[in-house]
């Protein structure tokens, strides 16, 4: 309607809808919704995003707003029989900005909007409370004064700090109602030299002014270079809304809570919840008085009670799930001030889930699609670290989440610290700046493993995911320093041997030893995970390296594994001194002979995998480290291995030397060693085969899968799978048997998403690898990219880390390109992924959109991949 | 025609021409072709590749091949009046294959077919010299019976040398007569043990011997693997040519030669060459006996060299251009063997294209578009090493011509010790493992520049070229020892003072202080030139970093800068210091106070490079570089540092410490430090624009394009650009005054490529840097890829390195993707590039095709990219 800027709601009904979000922003159209199902909802009206589209360009209201506003208003005094500025029965307003999208910059909430001097008398009356009135007054001024007029917080406070020095008062409390008059006066005068006005007494005025300051805040600076970085067009404006203030601390027959219908931590189906009688919203959570729980409302306010629980039923019926409900109690009316779905546990989450399948309120498609995250199995499946136990002085740090699970222990710095504490059985977290191949075995002992740097994706944070061992990495609040063995955040320094627990899913790292709460994995789990696997299409395979992994992943469900990466297999003792003997080798003899000594071991490696895998696909990526990953930088410990190979010191270390790069994540790796030392190639499709045929004599069946890494055209491809099918050929004649095995790619060079047709001529499967396509896509290094990712996200110039949640807009559309030419070139394509991608809920839903037959990734995350791809496959219907 | 398998050539016609190189390969298909148009070429046949297909399959010859090769050679015999193993007139043949596509792994030519016991004494008769006739035979036996048969050199080389031990003989041609027949009979006997045959004796024998050997050497390992890494699929097989051999030793009516219609040094128009009287074609070029002028044929054979002179005009005019011509006279009979345009140098292009035109036997648009090579005009522009100066033994290696020219001086190796000998004016070449920032004083300083690391897009070649300095990078063929002063190739050992010689065309590193042949710009160049502007439409812009370099590119025809990179700015001693304050500031504030010392300089160098491209384009590329890399890695250069900056060591190397990467090609740099310092961006936009506006008040016209770099997102462009208009804007008001400018960016990253319509939105030009986005796309390191891409190419992985060629297939799609993105979502957004590939001619003509607007490229490939940017537009016609 032309000339309509005011749409109001209340009583039950509203003039909006949930529909209306681009002309009553995002809240506007969430309060008119919530009035229009009925719930109790304090009245108030929304002021249309049109209002402020003309107030940008005109620098005035539209010509009928002043009277539609002043409409709204009498609507709300007559639903709430009460009258702005009134000294009887006054009427409290909250104003607050809300846009179709939000966005830094914006207007916070003005609460209390109508105390004045005269008013502030009908409050005290009312609340029987004076020393309240004059709080709420001084607080009114200040938030206004603040917020709608800019004036610094530290003028407020500093004048609330001298007067509490002249009355030697401690604490904010410890001034009493005298004391509050004279700051109301004295924040007056800061009002005053503020703004050059008087603070404005009429409720009407303090109105206007708070609408124009929403009005405003969609030109501030920030919210301008907001929308600009972000391209934010077509938005007209910002949208205001006015509510009455309801209060629960009008006396003994007033009270404030907030409830859910059902026990967030348990999931068990009773309201649970707290309140207080004759309280504000804010004293239930700023923790002064103790609130009382919520079963106590029945004996107090049992009308009330009834109605809540009532409400609690029809929310969940209506909305099919459990719900978190704000409601206050203004002299014995029940108003609900919001409801929305109830953030649980992953427990109550599964059991919620499977007990309203039960209870016929949903179905079991409704379970999987929306009741449990998939994030929520992350905390079924690792400890957590009890929050009762950590207060935030505690906390040393903050960095990545990198493998979730709590861990405690005392703080090591060497790997091998790590591994002789895990040998007298002492329980240690393994603190470096950052890992290494080297450090696994002290990151094997470690509890868990925390790192200054680096990103969810670097060495640390990968190895770790694929233990499922606790994880916070690239924590740049601390400083390493190996030399003293300690860090510090510049605060507290630990030193070594000193406690510290860790939560891997949130990413802190706390001062001292705290309390964990060990994960389970009950019937309900089960069920529901069976539930899971009806609607899901996509396989899930996972990323594992050992029989170990293999096992576990198995038992959270893997189909098969899609990458085991043969690296980590080379750093037994013997096994490194052989690989170190083949880098430094100078003849393809030597090379050969080192390799011949590798063998056996790698295929004992496989057999083993393969026994655990029996009948699934096992992916095996050839070798793709640039090869001075094997070696150490210490120059003694250069010299011992020197004389351990039984090389000239200065020559190997020359050779070590020549072998460092730039820019090693671009450098002498993947395939392009297999190319340019094939008998490595040669050496572990061997190991693959024999074990294979050898498992097939013994009645097991094994399907592996030889992935190429890094491939950048179809004639390294090409080249490689020559080698491969010779090799394989000349064992098959030797034992005169065959296996049956595939050979494919990576697809993680970005080139290689480009002439993907191509290859996908002779290959017989991709797998993306997004973490390094994402690297050379974005141009970031993973281990680098600390320095400015956080910066980045911070400005909103990406809206997401790359390396956590694939980038659907860039590496997505190489994707989704190499995906479609390949399966042109080659229908039955098989292709899936196995960057940490793929166990990213949102990442996966994308894998399944563009038909990947599968996604592959660490074993605790299995689960995970597990419900995404079958969310992914319901929202598609 | 079905069950045709030979095609005749000879006597001024053919049964074959030059498009049917698939079933003639090649060479056959250009025999065919001159002889049917005219010359005198020996007759012979062609086997198709049909015939190779069948023995492929069957293991045998077709059912009527023999029958068709007999008629074959009856044909040759009735043109030569000779026959196949005959005693008094023997014919002898040459067979070499020649498929359409040439491959590594064929069979080499197979010369003198036909000799045996009887015919090698009718030889001996015909050219009245019974050793050369015995040397040819015993030649044939080694040759047959390596080529054909397979046995390895070393068993014939192993005879020959007994031979010689017991006969004292030093050289082969201290054997006589007899000693030749002896080692005839023990090849013979080496060929029985190799073969388990005797020699066949029957010249049809060595004919069908040789045919399946070539045939065979299509199936060869070799082959093979080339063809599938190649993907090489289609051709049906390989040709074998069968042709007369012609002799120019049959006496003193004989004779062999070579020569060009023009003088290929000079561009001199008249006949030029060289030509043995009674000699063989090997002997000219053998250089035993010493080769006489052409002109000296005229009095020997007066009619010969009419008759050459004469198919030299009439070659001439056929091709229109100058030829290289084969001939041979075998008793007063004249036969060119081979005829092809000849090669020549830049000087002699020029000039040949030039008085062609003259002369009326093309018009300007051949000359332009096919008589000058772009790298002919390399050679133009810098000195060249005299060839006749040097020998094999003084090349020390060869490394990568990464910036072309001559240069000559003294070794040192410290950039200090450059700059000290250039200020005695002692000409120094500066070799260093690699180079970095920290050394252009030295390297500008120096005559030449020689790394041992490094490929063509390496610190050294991309400043080595940016100033027409010879450069050598990435020479892997030497160490380094920076302790001794001295580098080796493992047999010679160079001191610091040495002298030696460095040709950064080639490669090449030669020991010795050799002569330098100084270029030469004349009227023939200019008149060329303005040839090739007047067809060229692309622009060519240059890159540029300094007024000097500005000055060099206007003189050779740059119409604007594409890229004048703001970091080498930052090297002079005040920059430096003040750029390090810069990096090391720990506040706001700091970081502000050490940009603004630098603000001056930057503004006068824009101010200079300004004034001489007053009226053209001039864009500018905002700090790109990673910020360690204006720090030293040494410990005690840090602490010096520390000193001058006042701040602590410890903190100081700390900090250098801190920024550090483990790949700085993927980190921090490019816009990624524009954003998380603002303030270095503003800086570097406040220099450039109150150049403009001052140099506009003297009324000097200046377009400044501001580049943006290492754009990924959309988001990212769209923050820097606010943050430039607003300096803009701010120093518009501050003058009152105002200059146009644009807003661009470099496309680098592979993901800009895929978002370039949203960037197109916000930008106003593109550059392409073809160096990062090859890194990237490849997901090679330009410093690491020297470990393996030598052996992709010799492989055949790679046809280019993709550093010097642009990868039209990979790199070429994102170009082609980006370019049309961009103009679709921004019709008149300009779009050049400012990699190396800029320059290189192929890459250029892919950049015409995108319809680029501009290239841009180092000064003195300038002149390059122009004829390039013409021949692209004149072949699309």
């Amino acid at each position: 309607m032309k000339g309509k800027f005011v749409y109001k709601f209340g009583k039950s009904s509203a003039e909006g809808d949930r529909t209306m979000k681009e002309l009553l922003g995002g809240k506007g159209a969430n309060l008119a919704e919530m009035s229009t199902i009925g719930l109790p909802v304090p009245p108030g009206f929304t002021i249309s995003t049109e209002a402020c589209q003309y107030f940008s360009k005109h620098k005035k209201w539209p010509k009928n707003l002043k009277e539609q506003v002043k409409n709204g208003v009498e609507f709300i005094k007559s639903v709430m029989d009460a009258k702005l500025g009134d000294t009887e029965h006054p009427l409290l307003l909250s104003v607050r900005s809300g846009a179709a999208v939000s966005m830094p910059g914006m207007m916070d909430t003005v609460l209390n909007l109508g105390i004045g001097d005269r008013t502030v008398e009908a409050l005290a009356k009312h609340t029987n409370n004076e020393r309240f009135a004059y709080d709420s007054y001084r607080r009114f001024i200040h938030m206004f004064g603040n917020v709608v007029m800019g004036i610094p917080n530290e003028e407020f406070e500093s004048a609330l700090e001298a007067l509490k020095e002249e009355h030697d008062a401690e604490e904010d409390t410890d001034l009493n109602t005298n004391d509050l008059k004279e700051l109301v006066n004295r924040y007056k005068a800061v009002y005053r030299k503020g703004t050059g006005y008087m603070f404005p007494k009429d409720a009407y005025e303090q109105l206007e002014w708070a609408i124009n300051a929403v009005f405003e805040s969609w030109e501030s600076d920030r919210a301008v270079k907001y929308r600009k970085i972000n391209h934010i067009t077509g938005l007209l404006g910002t949208a205001v809304n006015v509510q009455a203030m309801v209060f629960g601390n009008m006396g003994d027959d007033s009270a404030t809570g907030v409830c859910f219908t059902r026990n967030p931590s348990t999931g068990e189906n009773k309201l649970y919840g707290e309140f207080l009688i004759n309280a504000q919203g804010e004293d239930v959570v700023a923790g002064i008085r103790t609130p009382r729980d919520i079963s106590e409302l029945k004996e107090l306010m049992p009308e009330d009670y009834d109605e809540l629980q009532e409400w609690g039923h029809l929310l969940e019926k209506h909305y099919g799930n459990m719900q978190d409900i704000e409601f206050t109690i203004q002299r014995g009316k029940l108003y609900i001030l919001q409801t929305r779905n109830g953030k649980r546990t992953g427990h109550a989450a599964i059991k919620i889930a499977t007990d309203m399948v039960g209870e016929e309120l949903i179905d079991k498609r409704k379970a999987v699609k929306s009741h449990v995250e998939p994030i929520h199995l992350d905390q079924l499946l690792h400890p957590q670290i009890d929050d009762n136990s950590v207060d935030q002085k505690s906390i040393l740090g903050v960095g990545l989440p990198a493998s979730p699970g709590a861990a405690v222990g005392k703080v090591v710095f060497y790997s091998d610290d790590a591994e002789e504490a895990a040998h007298n059985e002492d329980p240690v977290i393994l603190v470096r700046i950052e890992t290494s191949p080297e450090d696994v075995g002290g990151m094997s002992a470690a509890e868990g493993i925390l790192t200054s740097r680096g990103g969810m994706t670097s060495h640390a944070a990968v190895v770790a995911r694929g233990w499922g061992k606790p994880c916070v990495a690239g924590c740049g609040d601390i400083i390493i320093d190996y030399e003293q063995r300690s860090f510090t955040n510049g605060k507290v320094t630990v030193h070594e041997g000193d406690w510290i627990s860790i939560d891997g899913a949130r990413g802190t790292v706390i001062k001292g030893r705290k309390d964990v709460i060990k994960p389970e994995l009950d019937d309900d789990y089960r069920k529901f995970m069976t539930w899971v696997d009806e609607f899901r299409k996509m396989k899930v395979r996972t990323n594992a390296d050992s029989p170990e992994d293999s096992k576990r992943a198995l038992e959270f469900g893997a189909e098969g594994i899609g990458l085991c990466r043969t690296e980590h297999m080379f750093f037994g003792d013997e096994r490194i001194l052989a690989i170190r003997k083949m880098i430094v080798a100078t003849t393809i003899e030597d090379r050969k002979d080192a390799l011949a000594a590798l063998l056996p071991y790698q295929r004992e490696d496989f057999k083993e995998i393969f026994k655990v895998m029996k009948g699934m696909p096992v992916t095996i990526r050839l070798l793709d480290p640039p090869l001075h990953e094997f070696l150490p930088d210490d120059k003694d410990e250069l010299d011992q291995i020197a004389k351990e190979l039984g090389v000239n010191p200065t020559n190997f270390a020359q050779k070590v030397r020549s072998l460092r790069e730039f820019n090693p994540m671009l450098g002498h790796r993947g395939c392009r060693l297999g190319i340019t030392y094939p008998e490595i190639t040669e050496m572990q499709t061997r190991a693959i085969i024999e074990a294979a045929i050898e498992l097939k004599q013994e009645g097991i069946e094994v399907i592996p899968e030889i992935m190429i890494p890094l491939i950048g055209t179809p004639q390294e491809f090409r080249s490689q799978k020559l080698v491969i099918q010779k090799t394989a050929e000349s064992i098959f004649e030797e034992v005169d048997g065959s296996v049956d095995y595939k050979v494919g790619t990576m697809i993680e060079i970005p080139r290689a998403t480009l002439v993907a047709d191509q290859i996908a001529k002779d290959a017989e499967f991709f797998s993306f690898g997004t973490n390094d396509l994402t690297q050379m896509t974005f141009g970031y290094s993973r281990d680098d990219a600390g320095k400015f990712l956080g910066e980045y996200l911070k400005e909103g110039i990406l809206q997401e880390d790359p390396f956590q949640v694939l980038d659907i807009e860039g590496v997505g559309q190489l994707v989704e390109m190499a995906t479609k030419n390949g399966r042109k070139a080659k229908p039955d394509l098989k292709v899936g992924i196995c960057g940490e991608h793929g166990g990213e809920p949102r990442s996966v839903t994308f894998c399944y959109q563009q038909g990947l037959d599968y996604v592959s990734c660490s074993p605790f995350r299995v689960p995970v991949a597990r419900l995404a791809a079958a969310q992914a496959a319901l929202n598609e219907d």
